[in-house]
């Protein structure tokens, strides 16, 4: 999308040619409308698509899937959790996520009551690289025996290799901008 | 709000007549019309009020703060941010908040770009217990020079304090629902 590109170039920050900073407008400090814009920009390319639940992980997904459950008509968002919190019983799902930009792994879970068999669920996060979050998200899915239907990310590094190792399990991905490289401090698309 | 007190009692669970479970609407899974709902009801208690930023903390708050955004037309909602990651500078602003739920305290941060002098900060969360996480916030907005408009939370726990604290720093508190006690693994509202 045009627009994302846009506000990338003119918001988002390279720190050592490696890691985008956009927290400007998207995981930090949220512009609204602008995730309301690529929400809508999801629903475009998936206009047939009923989606039962949207799915992410705690923390920075959970604006960008408020806004596709909007856009969808979906009535309710799940969010993974990435610690045991007293609230969270035994009945989970789990799985083991590396965070890149974190540097360490961790298990996240999901109670079995709120991802069920059969259910059409969009995956949805603020980045897509390596693709690690995505790929804990659809084995979660698997173990329910829910449907994904698409991962959906607002900016997609396109040479970590996340995207081929979402499609390699037949589930298609969409993103708001894709970016080729860090040249010289800046994103290309 | 009637609709929250009865959404409570039909699916909450109460845990060792202590802990509120509300996570198969709230915190866990999110139903987006029930969110709608509560920020449409904070909306009419300050229908006057032009809210430049809705200010929550990570995890919880943050659909709680779309809603919010949406329903006040605040362009933006900014999280404060539980742990270091790369891509956060040191130009922040810091304060120590003690999690009831999670029992440890944690050093939460904001950027010193996302919370400016003489902005009008909605502050938002999903539960009031004892105020801490709210008084921290608070504390960022004073830091900040900001102006807190009010603290909205969904569920407000009457009996441990955490109005009260607030209130004595000239800030007022809207829930959707205020439970005064559980009587028999029941809240009584």
């Amino acid at each position: 999308m045009k627009n994302i590109e846009e506000r990338i170039l003119r918001d988002g920050q390279v720190i050592d040619n490696d890691i985008l900073k956009v927290d400007s407008f998207l995981n930090h400090q949220v512009d609204i409308a602008f995730l309301q814009e690529f929400a809508q920009g999801v629903r475009k390319a998936l206009p047939d698509v009923r989606v039962d639940k949207v799915l992410t992980i705690e923390t920075s997904g959970i604006a960008v899937a408020y806004a596709l459950c909007e856009a969808f008509g979906c009535p309710s968002l799940v969010f993974a959790k990435k610690s045991k919190s007293k609230t969270v019983g035994d009945d989970v799902f789990k799985t083991q996520i590396h965070s890149f930009t974190r540097g360490f792994s961790c298990e996240v879970t999901v109670s079995n009551k709120y991802l069920r068999e059969g259910e059409n669920v969009l995956i949805a996060d603020d980045f897509l690289a390596l693709g690690n979050a995505s790929l804990g998200l659809l084995d979660l899915c698997a173990q329910a025996g829910a449907h994904p239907v698409a991962v959906a990310v607002v900016i997609e590094k396109l040479f970590q290799g996340g995207r081929e190792r979402i499609e390699a399990k037949g589930v298609p991905v969409f993103s708001g901008a894709g970016v080729k490289a860090f040249v010289d401090g800046k994103p290309a698309f």
